[in-house]
């Protein structure tokens, strides 16, 4: 079930079977020369999308949480962050809207990994409401709050590893690029030229150093191989493995 | 274009001819037996993306602000909601985000009446970062910030009013609920029965309270009248009136 | 009764027959050539006092809330503003400090315009402490939060069309400094030239923008016409509405 | 001057003269079996207006932040706090927008001894803006802030000791219930008894255990001594302290 | 016992018998040329470890909070502080957690005067949290703050006044110079040379006007009469009154 | 050199050779049966002051940030723990304060793998001051941060695990309490039994969890190895390669 296409008596009757529910999460930042700017929210998005159509019943996927942490690719035009204290507070108050529901248990399903940090510090924040009770333990329920980056899954890691066995790269990747072009097929950039083929690597700090230390955006890959035809086989790798982590969850 | 799915230098290539960009606004909240919860988020997303697909370079449409207020509706399964103060923090780091890159007007396009206090709310915390510099007029541009509902075009609510003599309703409205089946047409609940056929009106406050008075979530419609074939015909006025009004912005 | 003119047992022995208080909220903000700074916070606390002294039992008022929101009269001396969240903060721990009490009916009676959006956002703040409770319910108490603005009562309304069918206004309103002036005759600027004698009509941005484009304050109005019996007359209706509405309440 | 009673071009030709503003702030709490809950916000703002009154081009009154630090009250009906975090935010707001018009030495004029710490605390995190300034010294003006209570005027102290040689007490003292009996003689509750007649002393808590140790509110006072005429010494007393203190500001 | 330097048992096993623990506070800022920047963190921890050593059972001290509100010593290199805004909020996590444990008694131990207003200002926010309760009273236990500055024991006072007659001053006094040359003596800085040799009084305000009127960052002391002999006797002093109030507490 | 043992003219003096300060960051937490509640903020203090020892010239150590990220631990007396928001705060004061000196390089030198995600969110939250300047770069300087925890070097990854080839561990490890058993032997629990005598792994949720799934606080470790010697080896490696690292700084 898709939360945002589904009624409220659809939900309240979904919560008799299962308290748990998979969010999608993400950012909106550039992602090189031929990488949509929506590329990390898109992605988990995409895959929970596919997962949901395959097993309708088996999977409870919320709306996308589209704009995490990108301070530091504010260099680059489109790209959109939230502080970390901001982000905190909504994942909060998203948490705790679904826990006034009867919601238990939070699969962050994860984009971007410039969000693992502070999607860890927003778990620590939302538990402290209950560990910080003077009884030891009030009347809210126990929380499981999970984070998952599509790209762990060890079926995808072996996948994207033997597609791309140069130029995978960390930023604007050969192999997320290749899921959004299988998605928006007729969004592909499939004539821009880059220089260096693979991108540099180094440290990320603020958005100035960024930009001078990785001049089109990339880091460590070469996106001209995305396609859709990788696109396609990466969506179904990790829509399965979601599958299968959820019913485990 | 889209946002989301523009790489950087598209982007700053548009940033040359126009400063402007639409933010399609919604929420995520029962609509009533036989809306999507999803609803105000997707109805000013499906006329953005639909006025972008007749016209996209006339348009810039930015990635949905999905969740916003709806702490009225919490006594429904499936709502989420941001405490306004989450929501104006949230809105300002958009805006700080964009206002790096030079974007000077921000039209916020509506999708819940229960967001506009906050997203006025919002432009006056963000106008005030400008307005509070001890010189008068600091290095900030001036911005323009402007929030529109889309059922408020003329020609819409012309529309909505013909399609619709009775039982258009507030909440969970059957203009509404149409603009969803149109682009979701798989997702219809054709078969859902409401009693009363019109739902009773009245005054909004916590979700407690609202789930007293308004049992199913509706506020005054008769959404069962909604189908897409007027879906189809709101979102093309919608979109028109949309282009038309970037046009002069 | 004046809330802080009593004692607390008073206001204890007060709260066995009613939860009700009014609180007048306002601003302080330019009004324009010959407005006082103080009009909005002043209306509606001269209001509710006039309908104080002739009807002390039937109506409990609060301190004026006497600075709100402001930020785009920021260009002109002597204007002071909270940033909405400051003020969402300060509303909400009026709130609970009156709840705390035993107060569960909160009538804000709004003086300027520039608040309407923050007081709704507030409200939702408010409500949020309830409506989050994990459990659906929990011990607070049901609140009755309400905003009006004293100019909107049906016999105010027509009164101020009638005194003033040119030039009324939307800032510094003919009928608000003429309240003034009834309460503070002392205080009159009688002899303030204007030009041109019906000030402009307009959006409203930051305060750089307003200052531009309304340079002496005023939006759309000749508050030359203001004068101290037309304020009375004002007064009058405006505290009976307000009794009435109270009574209902 | 009153700022509230003052249009802003009035203000403007001020701000040519003197770059000093009085702002009487005060609290919202219960004062005891016969005194007023507005008490300690009333005492400077009467203070001050009767200051303005006899030297109106000497003294810029600013309207009186009237809801301050009472949570140790709250077990009294009728007392309002801001928490020290909102009144932080709420001193800071009020201050950046009076430096926005060149304001900047401010004299924040107490009735309340609870408020002394956050006050104090407000004015470095207003000073910290310009603290932190990377450079050093940014562009902002330095600030004189003031905190002066009007009972530690020496000739006030002096009279108050003489007028109540025993039960002056520290909360509901003789001489603030005198002051706003000579302001307000119509509200003058003076046939209250006290049993004992001189309250307990001892230390300040939080509200349960502030009820439970000062069973009518009262610490260590008296204020069935006061009366009209010692408040109308006391007032035109601290009146001419605060007209010299000004003076040299 | 020291916490930082016990297990958690024996922690449990302490809450049997006392709910009391010392919290030593300072801050981090320049003490002229020949004071240590950590001078106000170091005392209350020098003299709460003196005491803890000699009667390890009859007293539990907590790790210290060593950086708190320096602000204006800003302009003088190595000095850091905390918004008053984050002191209070870091005070009430560090005192909900040991809530949480069963502590109900909370003795601050401060080395810094301008601590002092933040410090009880967050004792207000803190005592917020019960005094909020609608019902008047929630399940949270009551709670003593206490603050308490090493050098107002009058043991002390009455040495520090007999040690240093004249320059101990106001800040970078003699007698804190003196304890931390005691706890550290291979730190002394013998052969500074100070001019005058009583530093210059006045007012406190922001970073910068700090340093222009107090140039090498003394106020009213001659620190160069500091040494181990006179941080010995002082600690054994403090140290013993610590012990004495808190076996009162 | 350490910051809280040195005078500000002699940070005046380090500042014109270097920008750069070590930072220690730990938590106060339970470790166990008998590892100190303090070992995650001793550690990293622990290790830099012995590298400080041996060259001081090359080093500047801050005072410890001594309390982190500890919620999970609130099941055990002792931990005390800020909320990740209020961490982020204080890391941001720091920051602020030290750059208005002159210093640009921050190396937090970290004891405890629960602060890693909020210390990376904080690091987003100080670079967005810059990285949200409309001009797209303001006139602060651009910041080196850097996290490392001081069991992550190689030569004492690799001392560890010979040390401890078996239980080790994740929490209370065996290094961790031989360290602080080096720097504190007097307070070594020598006669602890602990049963079993490896701890159990598994994950981390919040405090009530935490207690449940971990009885004694231990994550995978048996820390009854830990004793001096090792500890002094592991001090000794970690100081060296702290001095190297900060070398290539």
């Amino acid at each position: 079930m898709l939360l945002h296409l589904s009624t409220w008596p659809e939900i309240a009757t979904r919560l008799e079977q299962s308290k748990a529910i998979v969010i999608p999460i993400g950012s909106m930042e550039q992602h090189g020369p031929n990488g949509f700017i929506g590329t990390d929210a898109l992605c988990p998005e995409i895959i929970a999308n596919h997962a949901e159509k395959s097993a309708p019943d088996d999977i409870l996927v919320a709306p996308t949480f589209n704009v995490g942490c990108a301070q530091h690719h504010l260099g680059f035009p489109g790209s959109i962050t939230l502080r970390p204290s901001t982000m905190i507070a909504s994942m909060l108050d998203w948490t705790n809207s679904l826990v006034r529901h009867g919601f238990e248990k939070f699969y962050w399903f994860n984009g971007h990994g410039g969000n693992i940090a502070t999607i860890e510090a927003a778990f620590s924040e939302i538990h402290a409401q209950r560990s910080f009770d003077p009884r030891g333990e009030d009347n809210r329920p126990g929380l499981t709050l999970r984070r998952v980056n599509w790209w762990d899954y060890k079926s995808v890691e072996t996948l994207y590893k033997q597609l791309y066995p140069t130029g995978h790269g960390m930023h604007a990747t050969a192999s997320e690029v290749s899921v959004t072009y299988y998605a928006y097929p007729d969004h592909q950039k499939s004539d821009v030229e880059m220089s260096p083929k693979i991108a540099p690597v180094g440290r990320i700090g603020d958005a100035v150093q960024y930009r001078a230390d990785f001049p089109d955006g990339r880091i460590g890959s070469d996106p001209t191989q995305s396609n859709v035809e990788d696109g396609r086989k990466l969506v179904e790798a990790a829509a399965e493995a979601l599958l299968k982590d959820i019913a485990r969850f």
